[in-house]
């Protein structure tokens, strides 16, 4: 019937009320199942909004990046049916995560879709960092070799003078000071570089500096999910 | 004293409840001043959240395409000593729009920023699109001269199928059914157009399908609000 993209937060702990629609517990009371890309984490967000009585007579069911095409395929005939929410582990759905897959075909059905906004670290790390947003491209994951993510690093800074465009991209947590020193060490030294971190949490943070600049603040992401933007 | 980045709406009619923040009222009631594209928008928006009495009694100070260098650095400056807020005409600050001058100087300073979520035309359309959203670059407005504009097209097509982007742009209402037609005379059949009409109001429209079979759909855009998207 229809597939409601609903946002999820980005931090666990932060205050639904200043980062959710007022009318999204209205949304989800009138909703018949739960797309999520984990259980855990499906309840978790429905407990947010409602009792644990209310949380047992919803369907759950689950989208992620092991989610096969049949299985994809079922989903799509529960929505033709019902009306059924889409939320991603953290932010908005679709947005570099699975969920597209899933709406491109509902789509293709001419099955309803609504969508309602939320926090996207994507976007709150550029509104914040200062960075032009005239034109912007978010890259994803950067290519995990050093010697590609080396020539990816460049390309990015090359493309980004050419074009007048601000790159974003994001890394695995385990790897962000990897990333931090690599672009320190590759970058030229007036490239305007940005650190989003924790965003929307109490130790939220913003640095942006020209890497010149940055090198002297010996920063340490630690295992803090963030976002990297680039201005050359 | 702080910054503070404020959702709007992305058209006038819709629902605050469902597409602001709960404690946005909140935010709003604790600011001394507001900086905005223009006096009547600023009020407009104002006025959805405190009462005429209390709008006399905050400044209001505008930023847009049309403020000197001179002029955003007063901004700086009352934003130096105040809670100031930002908003653009339509969806998220700094998103396509000057703010980011503000933020960027704003940042150098040291001053505190604070951003909350709402609607954005380019995430909404880019979620209800189904087009992939692992990377996706917004390209603004696209060059004017049907010459340069057609290469551009061409540019944005090739570059799409190569890099496995969606491609998402703007065009001033009056020129939408134009480009659009153009779109479908140049892109390659099996292309994936999308196109978002009327995003978060009663005549939302989104339309998802391969150049071949937009051209039997014989859409007219008229002077409504639009969002293209691509996919080669």
């Amino acid at each position: 019937m229809s597939l409601i993209l609903l946002p999820n937060l980005l931090d666990e702990g932060s205050d639904i009320d200043l980062y959710f629609p007022k009318n999204l517990k209205n949304i989800i009371l009138s909703l018949e199942g739960l797309i999520a890309e984990s259980e855990k984490n499906a309840r978790r967000y429905l407990l947010r909004f409602i009792d644990w009585q209310k949380l047992q007579r919803l369907q759950i069911k689950l989208l992620n990046e092991h989610s096969k095409e049949d299985e994809i395929l079922e989903l799509l005939k529960l929505i033709e049916n019902k009306k059924i929410g889409l939320i991603s582990d953290a932010g908005l759905p679709c947005i570099a995560d699975p969920g597209s897959k899933l709406v491109k075909l509902a789509r293709a059905k001419n099955i309803k879709i609504e969508a309602y906004p939320g926090p996207s670290s994507i976007f709150l790390a550029l509104m914040q960092s200062g960075l032009n947003a005239q034109k912007f491209a978010f890259q994803g994951y950067l290519p995990r070799k050093e010697e590609e993510l080396i020539e990816k690093i460049k390309y990015l800074e090359k493309e980004s003078f050419q074009n007048k465009i601000t790159q974003i991209f994001i890394e695995a947590p385990y790897r962000s000071d990897k990333m931090l020193n690599l672009l320190l060490k590759i970058l030229k030294g007036d490239v305007l570089l940005s650190l989003a971190i924790n965003l929307t949490s109490k130790d939220e943070k913003v640095i942006t500096k020209k890497v010149y600049e940055f090198k002297k603040l010996k920063v340490v992401i630690g295992k803090n999910p963030s976002v990297f933007l680039l201005e050359a």
